[in-house]
Formats: C-alpha cells, structure tokens, sequence
C-alpha cells in the first residue's frame, strides 16, 4: 500500500500544493516557524480562520493552581503552561471593501512551501474577492536562525487585471481568544488573557506593545517595523491600544501593480529586568535587523542552514518519503533548539500548546542525541539549562526525602508540574537520562570545561539520587523499588530493569568524573567514600531476568502478570489510556512504548546477543505503540536483531508521524522527539551506530527499499560521513584530526580525506515477530 | 502513667462537669444522639458557640465535581459530601435582655450527663445574666430509638431569685454557615449553602421546612411541634421563613417559677417522593410523638436500650476506663446502626462530616462483627444497604473491565467518591470483606432468607470480581496483582496476602452458596463451571511467603524492601502521610495499619501457631498505627500469640481513641470503628472468639490489669454469655435450643441454665516485640 500523501514529496522542502481547511491545525504545526527562543505556527497571514493562533516565546508561561480530589504530600500545587504571546504574525488585507479571507470569494491558487535549505516559509496565492477583484498575495516568512529575537515577513499584494483600492493591516496582537484546552475550568480562566498590558506606544511605521503574566510574573515585550514599496498614492498610519498595535498602508494598484510591505518583529522577555529595559531590548534588536534588510535576513538564514545540513544531512536513496522525512525532521529539531540557549526543548517544540508546553525526558533521551551529533553547541545549551533548574530538582529531592537532585517529570521553568505522581515524579529515570545526554555530548564534543563545571555537577546530583532512592537488600543486590520506566502502561514497579542499568551507568559515570576532577568533586562534597558508593550501588545493581521465559522482566514480577486481552481490544480502543483504568493497564503485560527495548538500545552492552533477540520477540508482543517515542527504539532493535523489513516499517512510522498525522493530535504541535525518531532509526537504527566510552561504532545494514544511505556528523569539530549501501559502508572524515571507530566490533582509524570501505555481511532472513493483534506496523511494501 | 481523664470515669454515663470551650469540637462528637436515620450532634441547646452545628441525616449528601491535575479513564467525576439539615436543635433563651451565651456572664454550674442506658442527654446549667439575673437550664434531648423519624427536647429554665422576663425561641435552621472543609474551593461553593427552599409553613405552635439538594436532588422536609407548661403570662408566636422557623414563648418568671417547653422534631427526606408527600411524613411522624409525649419518649427509649444492653453488655472489672469505653463504644454503633435501614453506617456515623461523610471497608469488617453479636438485624440492614447498591458496582466493575461487582472504597449512595485510586478503587478488598460479613452473619443468624436472597446474591457477585480480577499464572497459582491491601502506606502490589486469602473465603462462599441454593444460582447466571471456576481459583490462590525470613510477605516483593528509617522519623512527623510522599511510604517496608497481621485475624486457619508468632513479631516492628483501625487489630493477634501485656495495651489505645482525642480529630466525628475496635479487642482478643464455618470457639486470656471479663451474645435469638476471670471460663447459654461452641478448640455443648466451665492455662511470660521507634502503645501500667 502506497500511502498518497497530502504533502508532495520532494526531498528539500514540504509543499502543499492546495489549501484543506480540515487540515488547518495540521498544517500550521509542519509550517511551523521557530528557532528555539521563537515559535510562531504556519497560520495564515490574515489571522483567520486558524485552529490555534500560537505565537509562542520559549520559558514564557503562566502559572495555575494544579486541583486534586484527594491531594498527597508533595503534590505539586502549581502548573505551568504556555500561552500566547503577542501574536506579530498577523497581515491583514482589505481589496476594495472585501476582507481577503480564504472561507470567502474564489481560491484560484494556494500553495505554500516550506524550505529546507532557505529557512522561509513562502506563500503564493492567487485569489478573487466576493467583488470580483483578482489579487497574488505572496507572503515569505521567516524566523531568524542568526538573529534571536527576530521574526520578519516579506508580504506583496499585486493587482492582476483591474485598477483596486488594497489596505494592508500589520497588526500586534495580544490576549487572543483561544479554544478551550483545559478539563479544569479554573486553569482555562487564569488562562484565558493571561497577559496584562504594562505599556503601548506607536511610531510612524511601527510600535511596541510590552505586557506582563498575572501570575508568573514575566514581563513580554513586542516590537515591529515596517518598510514598505508601493505606488505614490500610499497612506500610512499606527494606531496603538493595549492589547492591539496596527500599521495600516492604504494605496491604489493599477493591473500589475505592486505592494510589498517587509514587517520586522522583535521579541524580548524576561522575569528580572524592568520594563524599560525589555522594552529597549526589543526596540534595539528591530532597529539591528531593520539595517540588516529583509534580503540581508534571508542571505543569513540560507548561509545558518548550508553549515548545518553540511555536518547534519542524512541521504536516503529508495525511500523518497523517509529522505524528505528526516530532513523534515532535522529542520525542526534544528528550529526547536538552535537559540534555546538557557531554556528548554518542549517535547512539541515551540509549535503547538500540547502537553501545556512541557519539556520531558524525551528531550535528553530522544532529541539529544541528535542535536549532540549534528549541532552540538545547542545540545550543550540544553544540559545548561537543566543545570540552571539544578536548585528547583534539590529542592525537589528533599521534599521528596531524597538526596541530589530530583528533576521534574514536566515543566517549563524547572518545577515539579506532574499533577498524576505514579506517571510523574515517580519516573526517576529522567535523572539517568540526563546523565546520559550529558556523558554522550562530552564523548562527542570532547568539551572538558563543560565536562569539569556543568556535566561533573549534573553527574554528581544525579548519582546521588540514585544511591539515595536505592538501597542493599539482604543478598547484597542494589534494589530501585517503586519507581515507574519508560513504560507508562506499567508504574511504581520495583527494579525496572530500564531505569537500573540506566542509574548504573549513571553511578559509574559520576564516579568516573569525579575522579577525573577531583577538586571540584570535592567542592562540591564528593569524598573517597561517597564515590565508592556509587561504584559499589552500580556493581551491585540488581537486574530482574526470568530463568522461566529466558528473557528479562521489565521489572519485577513483570513476566507474571495476565497479558493483555488484545483479541478483544477493538481497534477503536486505541490508545488504551483512553478506554481502560490506569490500574487495569499497570497490572497486566501490556506495554505502551519501549522500556526493555529501549534498556538494549541504550545500554547495548549489558545483553547478550541471543538475549535482545529473545527479550525483542517477547517485548514485541506486549507493545502497542500508544505512544509517539516507541517506533523508532523498536526500529533500532529491530534492525540490531535482524528483522530489517520490520527496522523499516519502525523507521517509516517513526518517520510519518507528523507528515500523515498518525496520532490525530499533530494539530497540538509537532512530535519533536518522534521527529528525531527518525534520524534516530536510520543511524542507531540502520547504520547501527553505538556510543561506548567515547567510541563510535557502526553495524549496518539496508533493508530492502532503502538503497544507499549516507550520514553526515559532527564530531569534536569534526564532520563524519558514512556511506551505506547494500553490500559495502564507505567511512570518510571530511576534516578534523584522525578518529577511531569501530565497524562491526572492529577498530578502524580514518584519517583526513582517506575514506574506508568495508564489506556489510548479508543478514539472513529470519522470522518476524509477532506485534499484538491489530497492532502491527503499517508494512512498507515498496519505496516511493 | 494514669491519665487524667476530661470526662468523669463512671460505668453507664459519660458526664461533663464543666464546661471547656477549647474542647467543645470532641464534646459535639461524644454527646452526639442517633438512630442511624437521624444524627444530632452534641452541640449547646443555644447554637453558640460551636465547631460544627452538625444535625444530618443518613443518606442525605449534596454531589459536586471531583477536579484532577490529570484525569484518567475511570476516575469519578462527581463526589458526594454529607451536608447539614435543616438544624432543630436549636433552643435560644432571652433572660431580660442578656442573650444566655456561655460566652457572657457567669457560668456558675454546667453539667453533661450522657447516659447509656436511659439514652439521652441531659444538661443542667447555673448561669448569671450580664444584668445578674441567674437561671436554672435543663435541657433533656433525645434521638429516639423507637420512633425512627424523631427527636425531641424537653427545656426547662428556672428563675433561681429574681423575677425576670424569659423569651425562648425554639428554631428550624437552614443552610447554616459552616467552616470551610474542603481544599477544593469548587466543592465548598457548592456546599456553602446546599438546600434550595421549597415551602415553609407555620402552625400555632410549630412550623415545616421543605428544602431540596441543588445537585443530588434530594427532598428534605423538618417539622416542629411544641408542648410548654408555664405561668399564665405566656405568649407564643410563630414566624416562617424559607431558611427559618422561629417558635417563640414569652413569660414573666417569679423566683422558683419555671417555663418547661418539649420540642418535637420530625425529620424525612426521599429521592423520590413528592413534596406533599415528604411533608406529610414528617407532619405524620410529629403527631405520634405529640400524643407519645415526653415521657412517652423517654419509656420507650428505656425499653429499647433495656433490650439492647442484655444481649450486647460487656462487663469489664478491675478497668474501670475500659468498662466505661466499651460501653460508651457499644452505646455508639448502636445510634449508628439502629435504624439505618437501607442506608450506610459511614466512618463517624452520624457526629461529623469526616471523610465527607462516608461509608468505607471499616462499616464491615469492624462495625459489623459487633452488630452480627448484639444487634443482629441492623447488621442485615446494612448488607441489605450494600445489596441495593449492586446495580451501581456491577456498573463500576464493568467500567473497570471486570465482572461481578466492584464496590465503591468510599461513598455515601453507592456511587465510587474515591479521587485517588491507588488508595482507593484498588483496594478491592472491601469486597471480600462484604463477603466475609455476609457469611459472618448468616452463621450468627442462621438466617436463610436472607442467605439464599441478598447473601448469595453478593457472594456470587463478589466472586466473579475476584475471578476476572485474578489469573493463573505459568505454574498455575491464582494471583491478584496489582491491588491495595488494608495497609494504605503500601499500593498497587502484587498478591497481597490479606487480599488473597479473604478473596479465597469469598469464592469458596459462593461456591457453597451457590450449591446449597442452585436454582436460585441458576437465575443469577452460575452454572457448575463457574462454581468450579471459583473453586479452582481458591485452591490455587498464591500467598507469598518469605522462606529465607520465615515470615509472610505483606505482598510480593514487600520483605525485600528497604526499612522505613523509624530512627530518623522525628514524634512530630506522625502521621507519615502528612510529611512524606506516598512514592516514599508506598516503596518501604512501613505499614500504616494492620494488614498481614488482619490477615491472620479474620483467616486464623490459614496459618500455624508458629507463622503467627514470627509474622506478628515482623510486622509489630513495621507497624505505625497511622490508621485508628490498627490498634484493636494488633490487640487480637497480641493476645493470640501471647502478648498480654500488649493486647491490653492496644485494648486501651482503641477504647480511648475519642475519649482521649488520641488522633486529635474527634471534632470531625467519632471513629465508629474504632469504637467497634474496643468490643473487638476485648471479645476477639482477650476472649479469643473465632467464627468458622458456623461455630464459634474462645480462647479466653486476661492481662494482669482486668480481673473479670463478662461478654453477652445475641446468637440464633440465643443469648451467649461468657464469664472470664484469670484462671477459669464460664460459658452459659441464658436462652434459646443447644449450642455448640468451642473452647481452645475443643468442643462444647451448651444447654440452657447449664453453664460449663473450664480452667484457663496462664500463659507462659514472653519477650515482647519490639514496635518502631517511639510508635510502642502507650503502657497501661495498672487500672483504675
């Protein structure tokens, strides 16, 4: 079965060739614009219609009392959720007296394009008002890469065969009426017009509108300017109110006239500064960009994105859908983090409001490790930031009784926001997320001022929440009890076999470092003792593996649960979440995304061989994919194991999520994490590449409908690629000094500009396993 | 240590002998009247001051929203919160113009007299006006026994040696302010002022509200009616508003001269019936009590408590406090049970709104076992309340995935109330423990009406839950995994063992039932193959038990837990759920109430002597007693092992639960079962008393302070009585046909007047167990 995909597939760029009203919400999330510190959603220009009019700016939240039925210690008693800022996106257009407004006269031609290697979202469209006047309207937009603050807008009206009147309304726009998002009316009312106006002030071609959040206390401020071409009959005015600044151009086009107005947006925010100092912020960086043009914006965001696709592509030949996927992908993961700087990944970026604009562990365990082999800088950026909300997880750890550090399971500002502890606070296994996010972005940046300052600290409170959170039992195993895996079908389990060899990792990891840095271990109050702790917790750890079966239980008493009736689980009960209690969920082998599979992926070394065959076909039977982030880890074992076709289904999943809107909730916002999935499956995936003690190593192998790939990455300054095609693998170091890996177990060392082949042996083709009933993956049966 | 009790130590009464403002919260709670129908609680005849002006009645409740922070599949929506009536307490006094107000002037005596035999609660006051005039108050109040829709007031005031005006102004009183009793500011709106008028009408001496619950749609109707004996210079008034129904009775008193008024109230409330036809019923009740009279009421009170206390008294000698409490505690769950008739018996009975008023697990298997031996048919109308709310759990158990009947951990009208399900909609234990009540009670009754009606009815029911709840494993034991047990410091494990086995009582029961009866089985569905189903599953239900500590695991994987640091738990962070998280308590070894050690109560075949000694030891050092259902628990199985010392210990700690204010929330209500904890600990404990299979067996043994024990049974309308001193046991049988019972095992055959006694071997002195730091009971060392 061939999908037909609404968007057309080509290899650099998304194209939607017709506008679907039905498919708004979709379409302003993959037309989202952002780059880490600015989100703006691919809304049309004139507003309206929309489905969620998001203007977002990355930390900017605002806070909500969290209500409980029966409230527990330490529940957390405030929420944070996004919320709109001033929205600078909106150009409206008036033809003689007709709104341009696509629900109203005729639609001739509508076609937007979103660009890869440019960066700008571009808009053509060619239409006819209810009076019969013929307009193009091309609108390029961009949110700059180089410049943080700035979004810009190249908007141009042109008369196609009469003479007609055009009014053109850049407008600032603040406290947008949004839908309902909240179950818990009190949340919806504190977040009903969440920003409170401090100031308004206009100024020939532009303004500035600067608010404040009622409770969270951040001051927001917007700015814009206008330049503006068009025939000599041109008016301009501003108008200036609270919540609403507009610029308005009146002109007369003859046939073939045009106008082209650029709008420059600045944003700034802060929780400390005052309003003065926010507002000039923003004022300074629209006069920066203002100088700089909107061609001179452009040529900036072309030359950001050439330097990252040159250390970031990946090349898939065969699969003309997964090569537009994962650029697809690699975009937005780049958009999501690029000018972060200081503050988080949500785990839907800065292009929608689901999961109220929460960042999770999909960011340290998912996106991560993208970004830290193909833009490392905005990897590190994101470890600063956990490690700026280091005081919020220690004090969360003491409330909690606990030593170190406790991060939250969701937030945006640092603090604890799981309303639900059992999926929440209890999944400790963030802490070893992080950890691991940041031993792997010092193996590949070989960063020793990170490693010695921020990565020694983060291991250092991690470790210590294990040792805390675990204890010896009577035969001397290290136990992890009560705590929830990835695996959010099963909670409060005890020794979850993800969670302990990835704390162990974690204990080592801490020990090694601080050994390494031993003064600032000991500033830090790590002693001999403390640290042989740690090595003696992970020596002991204590791994549930069932003798019976042969294969390891998720946890404890795992393997003794009922399987899940999935015979008689109707397909429309899907996501099982929604039709059945937590408690039926958590007490039968029913499991919602990889846990022990994803244990093998990531701590690949504590399996056998024959154990991640047998442990994948047991897991594989269990697992529904409820949840965006199995496909891709399901994808990488599959592929380890040897079932290619079945990595290749996994990897198309993964990599389909947003494009074919697979969960019907893209309109929320893109699945970030989904969306590295599918770098992930193709270079853990198919190329088979392991992280080990700083080592690279790679195993790969095609499957059928994927003929030659090839991988570029960035390593410690230097660019990596790997060419893989049926039968052979070509490893080149495109510059930097030489570099050992490993292919296939073997070391290999590349130097400069001296590429090395080595043969891919055939895997032979075994028998795929079974996925429950009516849950297998959609079988890619040829490539497009 | 001998304490120095607030309340007099009398055998028959609780008296007060002055009044302490500062404790006016317990004394509501202690002097509180009941019928199970109605409950007024012991507040001043004046209205003020109060904690809470509680009057209610059973079954009365007021729903509101039920918010989470995250909603799962299955959570209630809407919980169900006790609301006051229409208040008919109240009896104002004007002497000249000083308001009589405990506040002002000078209480020069004030007396309360709680009686148990007579059954009402007399007050005497002395009290000096601010102006100096100073009156005698009597005030006589009853909740009649007999009459189930009525109580009733006799109020008498004195002029001691002055003349002087008095004004009394006897009220109805809706929609009474209360304090705020809720976190969730949504719920306290709605319960702020829950009865919506509907009529009110005044009569010449009294006057009818009819209100109706907002939400729960419920028709409440209080009338009153008034009898006044006074000098001639009477004058009587009647006002009537929505909320307010004023009687007033004006007259000039001489020295010595008396105005004595008698107050009916009439309370009736339906969910269905029509408003003229709630309003007659109440107007129908007060005319039989106008023309029963006074006295009438009082007599009538007398002969019921007559009856009561010669088929329930327990006579305590050589402990004069616990001869007090148990009689007081007995006093108690009869004003909680009488008349409930197809209603709950919740946690406070009807003397606060603590837990919102509802009923849980303890109603069965605390309460009941008290009322199964002295009241036996309010026992059958409770199980007859649970049998009327089958529709609604076999609904909860089909919304759960499960069959049969899943009821609700917490509720008032048979709906589930509970907002936090691991501590809630887990704990399917209530049940078996239904089950085990219903068994208890046809064995004590012999009543097969009943058996073969509503107690197959819920034996089959409850049997097929365990059976879709339960599955066998690969070496073909049932489990039950993922459940909360009795113990709520622990949740959501696997197998626990007091779950287990009383879910084994309970198919087995069905399976008996279901046989003895089988065309009755038939119409309810069960075939041999389910019978033999349940069966099956009973006799390969899986306990978990510890070899290498020979001990029972309180559920799989509990043993190997990490202790709770008892030595680091500072008195103050008692109890633990207030200071830590559930996470923490949920994943140690701390147990917050008898659990395993319940087990070992109400399943004593399932384990040796031995098994007994060495779990009670393991769980003694766990146990906290968070929880006041734990004490009277611990008391049975101490003195089973052969803790004396202990078990008088713990008898004490029960018995003196609300007298003492052990938990410091007596204010919210009596602890009803803890009450029931009292008879449990003497009869269960001290006397050892066992049912199985129908017969019941004592093993009788007193610790050094109790020198007599005598306990009286109501059985097969027999009567049982047990005389125990310190060598020797009598068992006389004071009417009914032969009775076989057991002493220490061995059989006996009672007739009737031919008492049987039998010597009783001391018990050889053992080391005692040890309890976590600072949690050991308070030691009594000798009796009053």
């Amino acid at each position: 079965m061939i999908r037909q995909p609404y968007y057309a597939v080509e290899p650099w760029c998304l194209r939607e060739t017709e506008i679907a009203l039905d498919l708004l919400g979709q379409s302003e999330s993959v037309f989202a614009l952002g780059n880490g510190h600015i989100g703006w959603r691919g809304n049309l220009d004139e507003g309206e219609p929309h489905v969620l009019p998001g203007s977002y700016l990355n930390g900017v939240y605002e806070s909500h009392p969290l209500p409980y039925a029966e409230a527990g210690y330490g529940d957390p008693e405030a929420g944070q959720t996004v919320i709109d800022v001033t929205n600078g996106k909106v150009v409206r257009l008036l033809v003689d007296d007709s709104p341009f407004d696509l629900r109203y006269g005729n639609v001739l031609e509508h076609e937007r394009v979103l660009d890869f290697r440019t960066g700008v979202l571009d808009r053509r469209v060619l239409w006819e008002s209810q009076g019969g006047k013929k307009v193009r309207v091309r609108s390029t937009r961009l949110v700059s890469l180089v410049q943080r603050a700035i979004a810009a807008i190249c908007y141009e009206v042109e008369a196609v065969d009469t003479e007609m009147w055009v009014v053109v309304q850049s407008e600032l726009v603040a406290n947008e009426a949004l839908p309902e998002s909240s179950g818990d009316p009190r949340a919806s009312a504190v977040l009903r017009a969440p920003l409170v106006a401090e100031e308004h002030s206009g100024r020939p071609t532009g303004a500035v509108l600067v608010h404040r959040t009622a409770r969270s206390g951040l001051r927001i401020a917007a700015a814009m300017g206008h330049q503006v071409q068009a025939p000599p009959s041109l008016d301009e005015t501003v108008e200036c109110f609270d919540d609403l600044a507009r610029y308005t151009v009146t002109a007369v086009l003859k046939p073939g006239e045009r106008l082209r107005l650029v709008k420059y947006v600045a944003y700034g925010w802060s929780q400390e500064r005052s309003e003065p100092a926010v507002r000039a912020q923003v004022e300074g960086a629209l006069a920066a960009a203002s100088r700089t043009g909107w061609e001179g914006l452009v040529d900036e965001q072309r030359g950001y994105l050439d330097d990252f696709w040159a250390g970031a592509d990946v090349e898939v030949e065969g699969d003309a859908e997964i090569q537009q996927s994962v650029r697809f992908g690699l975009f937005h993961i780049l958009q999501a983090g690029a000018r972060a700087q200081g503050r988080a990944i949500p785990a839907k970026g800065l292009t929608g409001t689901g999961y109220d604009g929460h960042a999770f562990w999909d960011t340290e365990a998912f996106v991560l490790p993208v970004l830290t082999y193909t833009v490392p800088q905005a990897a590190g950026h994101v470890l600063r930031w956990r490690y700026d909300t280091l005081p919020q997880a220690k004090e969360r750890a003491r409330q909690l009784g606990l030593k170190g550090a406790a991060f939250p399971w969701r937030t945006i500002a640092g603090a604890e926001c799981s309303g639900y502890w059992p999926a929440g606070t209890a999944a400790f296994h963030i802490g070893a997320d992080i950890a691991n996010a940041v031993t792997r972005y010092i193996a590949a940046t070989k960063d020793t001022d990170f490693e010695k300052t921020i990565g020694l600290e983060l291991l250092v409170e991690t470790a210590r929440l294990w040792r805390s959170l675990g204890h010896h039992d009577a035969q001397g195993r290290f136990r992890i009890d009560g705590v929830t895996g990835p695996d959010e079908y099963s909670a409060v389990a005890d020794n979850n076999v993800y969670t302990n060899l990835m704390a162990q990792h974690n204990l080592l990891a801490a020990a090694v470092v601080a050994e390494r840095y031993s003064d600032r271990a000991s500033e830090l109050g790590v002693d001999d003792e403390e640290a042989a702790s740690w090595r003696d917790a992970a020596a002991a750890m204590y791994i549930p593996y069932d003798t019976a079966l042969g294969v390891h239980a998720q946890a404890d008493g795992f393997t003794s649960h009922e399987v899940w009736n999935f015979a008689d689980t109707p397909p429309e009960h899907y996501p099982l979440l929604l039709h059945y209690p937590y408690f039926d969920l958590y007490r039968k082998q029913v499991v919602k995304q990889a846990d022990l599979v994803l244990a093998m992926h990531f701590r690949s070394e504590a399996f056998t061989d024959e154990q991640k065959a047998r442990n994948f076909a047991y897991y594989e039977a269990l697992t529904v994919r409820d949840s965006s982030l199995s496909a891709c880890t399901q994808a990488v074992m599959a592929a380890e194991v040897g079932h290619l076709q079945l990595a290749g289904d996994y990897l198309a999943e993964a990599a389909l999520m947003d494009l074919d809107d697979l969960e019907h909730n893209t309109r929320d916002g893109l699945h970030v994490a989904s969306l590295a999935g599918t770098w992930i499956a193709l270079v853990a995936g198919l190329a088979g590449m392991r992280e080990r003690e700083g080592t690279l190593g790679f195993k790969p192998r095609l499957p059928s409908g994927i003929t030659h790939l090839a991988i570029n990455l960035t390593l410690h300054s230097a660019r990596l690629r790997v060419e893989i095609t049926a039968d052979t693998v070509t490893y080149s170091l495109l510059d930097g000094p030489s570099l050992r890996i490993l292919h296939d177990g073997k070391p290999i060392v590349l130097a400069e500009d001296s590429p090395v082949t080595r043969p891919i042996a055939r895997v032979a083709p075994m028998t795929a396993p079974h996925q429950p009933a009516g849950r297998a993956p959609r079988r890619r049966e040829s490539a497009l």
